[in-house]
């Protein structure tokens, strides 16, 4: 079961820094693939880079729209298969076993495994920036959590809300369950 | 000690999120404020939102440089303390003990207390971006580690080698010392 997110703490969803399973649809055909160079820019607006080699990149352009899914840690062969074919021609929805589900606010589809949800849509006037550098500023559009891992922040007490952290090639880091304060 | 990262691999001290301490020196003055919202832009580009608010926001925009310090999870403190005091009035390395320490190519220092540095200088043509959006953009010129915790990727199972995460307030999440893969 999802629940809601307040807008302004929606950024708290990826400001430790997971890796994202980010998907689009464009033509009606739902797509997925893993991003993990993501940042909040304000409480309400992320910068995300897709390489524009990625089917993502050419599917963020025309729609305008994707949203930045979660994956805990038990995801992680999906998160890797996600990353390393392209959705061009393959259906990774089918392929991984992983079930998109309806958003609130855009057309791109949710996946129903990840943990947190992102709604996202392209802020006007930065084509040069997404031409030049693969980076897209987009202002949040709704957010969701997987109930009980998130009250106003991830609650890594649970192994569910423990996320994955890319440390380079398939190797991840996994929060430890005792939060520093 | 402190050794050089080759720049290919510079993006993977900052693709797991950890919360950095972004240095600056302005009028031959050093200064160090806490940043969270980080990302590689590519291998050697990364962007950083820093508000408007900060001292350190008018000592980048004035200077074109700064660097990306990557604490280690015994800096929690510190990491606080930079992150609630303003550097236009205070000194914070001298405050919270921290050391700076000369960088190779850019002016501003580094700290000697932290793991891993990025040098950075900031890409002409964005000043619309850090305007609007508190971003900069900017070129990574150097990037340094400290000895035995990174090969071509951050090597967790030393304690020394866990960073800090941003879960919200004064809350991170730390590593453990098992990868995921």
């Amino acid at each position: 079961m999802k629940k809601p997110v307040p807008l302004k703490y929606s950024y708290r969803l990826i400001s430790h820094g997971p890796v994202t399973l980010l998907t689009t649809r464009r033509r009606g055909r739902p797509n997925v693939c893993t991003i993990a160079w993501v940042t909040p820019v304000d409480s309400d607006i992320v910068a995300v880079v897709v390489s524009d080699e990625n089917y993502s990149f050419r599917c963020i352009r025309e729609t305008g729209e994707f949203a930045l899914n979660i994956p805990g840690r038990a995801l992680l062969k999906k998160v890797l298969g996600c990353g390393s074919v392209s959705g061009e021609e393959c259906d990774k929805f089918r392929r991984f076993g992983l079930t998109p589900i309806k958003a609130r606010k855009v057309k791109a589809p949710l996946i129903a495994e990840c943990i947190g949800h992102l709604e996202c849509r392209l802020l006007p006037g930065y084509e040069k920036l997404a031409r030049e550098h693969n980076l897209f500023l987009a202002r949040v559009a709704a957010a969701s959590v997987e109930c009980g891992l998130f009250d106003t922040q991830w609650k890594i007490g649970d192994p569910r809300a423990r996320t994955l952290h890319h440390l380079g090639g398939t190797v991840f880091a996994v929060p430890s369950g005792r939060p520093a304060r």
